[in-house]
């Protein structure tokens, strides 16, 4: 496995109707580091995960924490549902790019077979001048009929209206569970090759972790690869092929672990960052400085 | 956890569209204490528990009861199912707001799985002049992803017509049995979140109960957190942000303990109240003489 | 629990839109008794339970019978299924208004988790000239969320086209076996009043049976209440509140039995009857003579 | 029971619309034998039961093998899946009358919860110039729910386009098979009902086959009748009512049990006969001569 | 059975619609081999194996090499997925003609119950200047009913817009596995029969294995039958009908067991082949030159 670079896809590479290309030039090159790299701040945990991942930072527990820190962290947009967006987003329009997340589900009912519901629609995207649409798909899920027959009503309302898709491919299920986890690099590796496949214009990713132990259960030849971390970054962007890669988060980590994931995530090709609960778990001003930093950063990556 | 009474938010604070805004005034300052806060009369006992509950009391079998009560007693508004409304309402007609409820269920197949279908439409709502629609989401039940779809169709449809909707965000199901319970703080405050999340307009919620047992099943910090009944109070609307609480009586209680729950979910920040069987299980004259201590208390509330 | 008679509603109390007041104003004052009352003939036991409840009287197979019975017995109105209506009715056209019932079932795969589908539509029963159409609901049955979904689509199109409901209030399924079962105080009490919940104009039920035995098994206070039959009768009567109450009348019994049970349930408040085996399992001028005897006791509960 | 023989139903007797008399008369009276009785070549086993029904005489493989014997034998009109008839129909359109089969399905899944899925409409058979339309109704089935669904929109669409429905009304499934079997007078008496009550123009049912042994399992009076064959088949025929009876052939017999078979079928008042493996499992000129005999017999039918 | 050559259908044949018949003229006489067969190249593999079929020959993990392939190779056509379609086909729009692939899963939930979801429409290729699209059938699954009525909506548009339909016929499912398994004979000749009766146009399927062990558990009289693998294949080539056949080439082999395969298809009928992996897994130049041999061996076969 070479570890040339890989070169991530500009505007020009892309087929993109007048639509699609219009709003991703404006997440692309006027808002954020505008260098052709992306930063998104995703504010969905409230729904994900419930109120308690604001303990930590009760201030954020309030969807102005974000849009504040987005505005003036000169983000290339946050990341809300529809009831959050429809609240309050008005206050910010025009300031800060919307990015509607269209699934979501609580993480109470367990995990083995999950299924995001849509409780938003692209159209409720463009009533609300959102500049993209985000959908989770639980690649490999024992419900992955019913994600992918509901995703293909997302995407062809997207062809339609031509609103980018920012699709969360994430590995989920026991089945999952079974052939070496979320995390392996089977699972990631399949997860950004389908996201592709099934029309994603940008897919977001976490970055694989190699376990040999684990891996021993996926197929061949993954239960015998062992690549560096930094190998196995490259893989997974090159399957996403065409699909811009935005590396996630994931947990909250010290600053300086934040810097080095998002720098291998742009050494192997990824076009932008979505940190989360990494940025907003910390005090505003401290969230801002980090925010600064990340962007000082993107800007090696500009195009 | 600072003890700081929780700001209400006021029209002013809410990007409403046009029509919410105009039902949501009628509500808010046309009606009832007619103050800015709320106080409604549910009478959706019948479907869910069936006759039982008017056993107490006979005469409340007859929605007129109720109807003469909400007008008497000066409610901001009455909740009925589609039967109901249909068949009683026009004689109060525009004396008695109507919140007409647009799902419902018996209790008869047991609560292991709940899912409350919709028997009503928004446009329903619309036909009989209502101004406001309630809908029963079953946050953490297996059935939560029909939930969320058959909401997101309610969603839609009210944002559509500029009627507001009242979710009851009720913890459910054998999920939540298993993390501490409908009453827990973990399960309230997780709902009145989703609830903000997907879309709700006004929320209705349980007042959280601590029991340090149950807790312990609940994920961290809930299972170590010991807050005040208070406390736990101002938490769960914080989670509702812009979303207007309202807390729910339960079970009838003493005259005084009811006055006292009332007091604990207005200092929280609730907007209002929204009493059942507390108020229309006594005789129409005690009931009548209840609604009026609970009106001369939401008095030191208003905006 | 008083004894006093269940005042019947009248047209006038109901607040009816024109097209459905026309249709029952011709079920209560043009056809039948013609003074209010109702007396309806029903045949869709063929599908209920096959061609077996006709072997006690072969010339009840041709529906010819039924509808011969239904004219010069001078019934309300005959129950038929879409097949037969529409293979049967137009030689009796505008001579015996129709009920299509809209949905129906064989009792061949078992009775724990019913449901009723539908075969036939209102715009059917509109094209049919009916003046009423018919719909089995299984309360409590594991299936009521299904069966309240595809009743509301009924009751929309109902309401569209000014079209009368009577609905089966049946409780049914392994919950309401588990609780007393279908025909006690608890089921059928709590059927009629979820009945009037979801919008019937009319309620077809059994009378209740008091079952010291197995009413233990029901929640409080049926458990413990021992109500008369007459009583009992009444309870139901008051919990269909506004929805024009039909008693049903089961099995073949002999002629006094008949229209004793008849009695209890006029003195109770019913607004009428809808007997059918008990009717059309005698020879035809039996099934004439008993008919007419209904009649007789009919004219005493005019209005 | 007497053994009078059932007169069998004429269009006259039959309150058809235009487009539906229409087309059954030109199947009654231009095609076959052209005296009021039927007589139809169907060929759905390839998609029941797999090219194996073909191995003994493998010309029969070609759908113009059937399609030639059709035409030379003067059969009322042949019976095809949409694949069938869209490749192989056009050059002997309006010439072999096509019955376009809607559902279908294979036998490999297992038969204890059967349903045949709907792969054409009634549209694919009016703009086949089809003169009527098949459905397999799996009566008793535990997708019996389904199945009524279904068959209601097939019901709902022939009612719009005028089109006569033939339905395959096959008792199936696990309950059936407790309660004495698919074959047992019981099934096909109350599956003969069931086609009538849903709107069958035309049903197709198997001669009932009466089995002291297995007929105890089915419910009384059936448990105990003993009637012989030929009362058997009347007592189905009556059930089907004023749904015209076509009997079928079942696996392949010798050629004067063929016609034996046929006599009873037709003195039971049935309307005509639909004989597939018997007649094309046979060689051409065989087929071709039985096809003649059927044809001859037929003539003692004639109306 | 005798080892006379299956004769292919021709354009002139098969009764086509002139949307139809355009495309397929297109496909088998101006591209490709243009002498009236077909070779395609399948590129559907990344979404239902994942990346690790490209390992072998990294190159082909962008769809690139497989366009490039498809252009210098002069194959009859290209199969890609909407995502793929939409990114990579626009530099080569009107080059190679696009059969777009509707329905695909991945492999990870496991293969006991299969059924591929569509996951993008007859009207997306019609928009994307297809020239045919790709539906895989899970013949025998025990969701064969989900499956054909997904497929009947595909049917149904493709017939409106004139589009032809390559079925992947593939035996799979529990069900298949106890009656012989997914190669067996009767597997394979079933499902060639049921595309032909579901409307395919062309049916891609696998060459049958015979194995006397596995075929004892097929049903009669395939369990005792041991036909060569050529008369297998002519088989399972009649019982395709009018539908133009392709075989395809399963895992990757050597060059010469895949050109002997090529020719007993091609002897025992088929119109073409569909060699996906031994092809492309190969280098460009070596996979090249395989595709040369295959295009001058189909020369034999023109029409």
């Amino acid at each position: 496995m070479a570890m040339t670079r890989v070169k991530r896809p500009t505007l020009a590479d892309l087929d993109l109707s007048t639509g699609k290309r219009t709003r991703l030039h404006r997440l692309l090159y006027t808002f954020g580091p505008a260098n052709g790299t992306l930063m998104f701040l995703p504010i969905d945990q409230g729904l994900e995960h419930g109120p308690r991942d604001f303990f930590v930072n009760p201030a954020a527990k309030d969807p102005e924490f974000q849009l504040r820190l987005a505005k003036e962290g000169n983000f290339t947009g946050i990341v809300f549902q529809i009831g959050i967006a429809e609240k309050y987003m008005n206050k910010f329009a025009g300031e800060v790019p919307l990015v509607l997340k269209l699934n979501g589900k609580t993480e109470i009912p367990g995990d083995t077979q999950p299924l995001s519901p849509c409780i938003a629609s692209v159209e409720d995207a463009v009533r609300l001048g959102a500049d993209a649409v985000g959908y989770t798909l639980y690649v490999g899920s024992p419900q992955q009929t019913e994600d992918f027959l509901q995703f293909r009503k997302v995407r062809e309302d997207a062809d339609r209206y031509g609103m980018p898709i920012i699709v969360w491919a994430y590995p989920r299920g026991e089945a999952i569970d079974k052939k070496g986890g979320r995390d392996s690099l089977y699972a990631v590796d399949y997860a950004a090759r389908v996201a592709n496949e099934l029309g994603a214009d940008i897919v977001k990713i976490n970055v694989p972790k190699i376990d040999a132990q684990k891996d021993q259960a996926a197929p061949a030849p993954y239960r015998t690869m062992q690549p560096s971390r930094e190998e196995a970054t490259r893989m997974v962007v090159e399957s996403a092929g065409k699909a811009l890669v935005l590396f996630s988060g994931g947990e909250m980590q010290g600053e300086g672990d934040v810097i080095d994931k998002a720098r291998i995530a742009m050494d192997a090709g990824a076009t932008g960052l979505i940190f989360g609960r990494n940025v907003w778990q910390r005090p505003f001003d401290e969230a801002l400085k980090l925010s600064q930093e990340i962007h000082q950063m993107l800007k090696d990556y500009g195009a």
